[in-house]
């Protein structure tokens, strides 16, 4: 019970920090002249968002990290390993976009960090959770992640199958795949006033909703013994998990308030490899690897519409699939609202969300 | 598990219902010549609105019915009479509403029926809700609704102990109150594309959360003897209730594709005044009619900044406190994009939707 008032107080800080903050840091920001410089690849009706500041990222990694560390502290709870991975991979990733925003407004163009900078600063920090996250067992030798796949819990698939230090690179390369596959797919969807932000809310908000069933139905409930062992989930900390997806949450709710069109800064690279690698973190932590095909299904999209265009680009020898890719740019091209693209990619990011949290709750009451 | 199959698929057939037909019922709509005729005392900017086809609840309204009784059929379960009065209650309001955009299209004018004879179909809706409500005991002697005044259950305060005829009549009073408020909450707050929709998707998504929630806890639980009986739910089907709250939502989710910023659609009358009935009639069945405070709060807000207005006007002799109300309007005038006033509204509606959530399961933590 004191956990769930943590969680109702996550959420709750965090988004009054992000929403009567956000204008100061603006301002800040602004000073500092950290100011978006548009690429010139994307629609020309882009290039009048020239000059909105950058890094907003920023302001809901603080506020997140203010609404769970608080939000601990006035319960007397303590923050959990496995919310602590998800901390350190979401500060990592954020870093590198960080430096990677950073080196834009220096330079004054659109194209940061090199292509091959950005993706080795994201491999480190991924391989670094990957190594910290099958450490820290908890009294039931339960560790964050181990080297299983997983999709609703772990399935019968385990990397060590094929020996212990063979086993133990292919479960790092996976992680990375996961990691860089979510924190890019975040970053490419980052092109309309508050799409990401929205549709991470979204797909973030189904970690509250998966943490909290599984500290319900958790093998090792201290408090219960009338979970039925057959279909009981061992995960570590899931309802720390849900109180820090709660923390997000609500920063990112807060955000959106000055974000959404038209928006008065932007998350920047910061803010969305931050947020992938958290969405990416959670999914590790609690187990749900598999499922974030579904959770993160909008991301999935994007990032899709972006290879099949390159692909098709190349196999026929400069014909395009898409007017342009990412795909929500294809439509803002074929004249939809930026506002219309972006609600209606909200929906279909909150259907796929709806479908995900269904499968993972079939799948319980089927086991 | 056959009805959280229901659940599931009553929110998937009404959004596949409301999402692929809209579009035929636009051509529908359009040849019919249900074109909205926008009021002279809106905000200037809002006249080329004049044209869009109105009346676009009943789609939604339709698609509910859709995805709620095939969903039954489909599991082979009953429909359940609690959803069945909160079906009564959203047709009769809808009925009201349409007869009101019918007139309007009619005469050309923004002007249906008069005030009083809306206000007076209204009272005849909820008065037949509220006598049906007391009726059809289950098995254990439980009716959907009874004479007490419920928080987040049912509270100590109950009519008849003012006597039988004026405990009956004040019940009526009370549901009648309950009733209008909540629909012509959702009416005021309908003038903006999208907002009343997606409010509302918010709004009545509560009852989902609250009726499962209930029917987990429920005192006459056939399938399970764990629940504490200190703090059990005496109401009557809360999940085939849930039901009816998905598939509703789902139909909403799908008009919303159209109904978003610019708007190919308006859900008119028709529709705002059959959401806030079937709202008020989720919170009455439910036993949570105060949280609705809570859960319809943005509707609460947007009421109150039209009676704030009036009645400063009429205090002050004619002098205001917004720039126009209901106050969406305000903010239109101050200068803030539709679509901004839009997202943040929605925002502010998710807020007091959390909070409404969140007094509801405290409230059971703690009892």
């Amino acid at each position: 019970m004191v956990i769930v008032r943590a969680l109702l107080l996550a959420g709750a800080l965090s988004l009054a920090f992000t929403l009567f903050l956000t204008p100061a840091f603006i301002r800040l920001f602004t000073k500092l002249g950290w100011g978006q410089f548009i690429r010139d690849d994307g629609p020309q009706s882009h290039h009048v968002k020239r000059g909105t500041p950058t890094m907003g990222g920023i302001i809901f990694i603080l506020g997140s990290m203010f609404g769970y560390f608080l939000a601990n502290a006035l319960t007397q709870d303590v923050p959990s390993t496995s919310s602590a991975l998800v901390i350190v991979m979401m500060l990592g990733m954020g870093v590198v976009g960080f430096v990677d925003d950073l080196l834009k407004t220096r330079r004054k163009q659109s194209l940061g960090l090199g292509g091959w900078a950005k993706i080795a600063g994201q491999l480190v920090v991924a391989t670094v959770f990957a190594l910290l996250a099958l450490q820290f067992p908890n009294g039931r030798g339960v560790t964050p992640a181990n080297t299983k796949i997983s999709f609703t819990r772990d399935l019968p698939l385990n990397f060590l199958v094929l020996g212990t230090v063979a086993g133990i690179i292919l479960y790092i390369i996976w992680i990375c795949v996961i990691t860089l596959g979510t924190s890019n797919g975040v970053n490419v969807t980052d092109g309309l006033d508050g799409l990401a932000g929205g549709a991470s809310i979204l797909a973030i908000g189904s970690y509250v909703v998966i943490g909290f069933w599984q500290s319900n139905q958790l093998c090792h409930n201290v408090r219960s013994v009338m979970v039925d062992p057959a279909r009981c989930y061992l995960v570590r900390d899931p309802l720390d998990v849900a109180i820090l997806a709660t923390a997000i949450v609500g920063g990112l709710v807060g955000f959106l308030w000055w974000n959404t069109n038209p928006a008065k800064i932007y998350m920047g690279d910061t803010g969305s490899l931050a947020l992938g690698g958290a969405l990416a973190a959670f999914a590790i932590v609690t187990h749900t690897q598999l499922l974030l095909l579904l959770i993160g299904g909008l991301f999935v999209i994007e990032t899709g519409s972006v290879i099949v265009q390159r692909a098709y680009f190349r196999v026929t020898h400069g014909k395009r699939i898409f007017l342009m890719s990412p795909i929500h740019h294809h439509f803002e091209l074929k004249g939809w609202a930026e506002v219309t693209i972006v609600v209606r990619f909200w929906i279909i990011a909150g259907m796929l969300v709806a479908a995900g949290i269904g499968s993972f709750y079939l799948e319980w009451l089927q086991t």
